[in-house]
């Protein structure tokens, strides 16, 4: 048996998962996020407690937080978790347990779940790109998690895509989240109902958008399209830096489908510059939903330590 | 002894090296560039040639290509070699001179060169950014050199940093190159000139504006921090991307020398997000010159060699 933790913005996801390639889940527990850092490592303790007592765990808890979360166990900083500045979260929690914890972002840790288990199976040099509130990323290249010298690595959607762009809530011009995101895509979506471009059967949602998506509403596809074009654009940026197999999309807007899939895929291949010239990308779906950062945590946790012998 | 050739846009050069970390250039012949494929292949084992006749080579010859150099050896496209279009380069030669060869990009290999001998040494996560008349990039993570998927990566000179910019010779919109290589630096000068704003005591070159600068001319230094500011928005990009723990500031620029690498530095730290959260990452200039991607392939094909036996 494996433990994954997601320490998100607003709640902790807790996972037992078997120990194989399907890493199913056999158990789960949840609690909303504290906004104090010793509450929040305490409820950790507390729910990945009744996880170990309920079966026996060899390899360490995983634990994937949503920020710079540092090679060694301290969240320097989180956005959205802002009780967690340079904060020791992997010891605290590991001593709390008397079991040892490996921690990491958790856009990386859903990278390596659907590497290992999900939609980027079969390739080496991956990028997954999660697509909800901000976009999170995280690389696989040469079949290994891409972490950097700190541990920081993947914070692709702060990369400036239009720096004469107006400032985004942090402060910088431009960055690829601000257009390319759930957030940016409700955005457009609203102004289209308030000017009656897209009407809707019921208050504007997510899933009032989708269903107007499914319906083919043709203003519903032009946000989607308008939308998928700044996700190419910084997926373009990022294939000529990287040069990935493979982009897997995950993230809430995921669920609107194969509608956006394809609009992602005939878009990069229109920014990619000598697109011609190379082999094409392939540009998939997410699987593993959003369970991906908790089992990742999980799945890493046992890999790193194969891998560490830490 | 070791080989390494670095072909670009105007130059092919060939360098004998010792076989040891300082690589001793102890042999050099360089000519001009041809137009055709196959006369640019039989060019460099003419010259090749001459060198492994004057001292026993058992590595293979490392050769360097600016432009999309495939893992596999063939050239997929070189936007200032036109004639190298899905050509195969590394066969060809290594059919000519009876010897195996390594090819890669010529970016990756003065990256390589960098890490071995060069700044980049003692860290294991590294970037290396040529400013000349485009942007090359390098990357090194965790000790081993990006070459992505298809041997593609490191194309970051093209990645959109300014998407409503205007069309660059590449097609793009707004790519980092536009605005931060040596090219964007001469024709801001040359407005300078133009506006009277900057005077130089000879006509406009690389070298009349170094004088400047060195003088403490004022404009000249202001068109230093506006190109340095462009510098660091795109190596800003790729800290959040890939997290480096050191930039290597190369190319034809670098030769401003601290006025540039400073600037960049500075620049860097107020637009990385979050840089109060995060140890600074070091900017350095690169100590190995124009040698460095014809060093780095001689090095690359001897350590490529050693690490998968091919």
């Amino acid at each position: 048996m494996l433990i994954g933790v997601d320490v998100g913005g607003t709640n902790i996801r807790v996972l037992s998962v078997d120990d194989d390639d399907h890493a199913r889940v056999t158990m789960r527990s949840s609690a909303p996020t504290p906004d104090d850092a010793d509450e929040l490592a305490a409820r950790i303790v507390a729910l990945v407690g009744d996880h170990l007592a309920a079966d026996t765990v060899e390899a360490p808890v995983g634990v994937a937080v949503a920020g710079l979360a540092h090679r060694s166990g301290t969240v320097h900083y989180s956005p959205n978790i802002r009780c967690l500045v340079h904060y020791p979260l992997a010891s605290t929690v590991a001593a709390g347990l008397g079991h040892r914890v490996v921690m990491g972002n958790d856009a990386n840790a859903a990278c390596w779940a659907e590497y290992r288990i999900g939609a980027g199976r079969g390739v080496d040099d991956l990028l997954l790109v999660t697509l909800g509130t901000g976009i999170g990323t995280g690389m696989i290249i040469g079949g290994r998690l891409v972490e950097g010298a700190h541990g920081f690595a993947g914070e692709s959607g702060h990369m400036v895509i239009d720096q004469h762009a107006r400032a985004h809530h942090t402060g910088q011009h431009g960055p690829w989240e601000m257009t390319a995101s759930g957030t940016a895509l409700m955005s457009r979506a609203r102004s289209a109902v308030e000017s009656g471009q897209l009407q809707l059967h019921s208050d504007l949602s997510p899933t009032a958008f989708a269903a107007a998506l499914a319906n083919g509403d043709a203003a519903a596809l032009a946000i989607v399209d308008e939308v998928a074009a700044q996700v190419a654009l910084g997926c373009a940026n990022l294939i000529m830096v990287l040069d990935p197999a493979r982009i897997v999309i995950g993230g809430g807007l995921s669920s609107l489908g194969e509608t956006l899939r394809a609009a992602i895929d005939r878009h990069i291949a229109s920014v990619v510059l000598g697109a011609q010239y190379r082999p094409a990308v392939e540009v998939v779906l997410a699987t593993l939903g959003d369970d991906a950062g908790a089992v990742g945590a999980a799945l890493w946790a046992r890999d790193a330590q194969e891998k560490f012998s830490k």
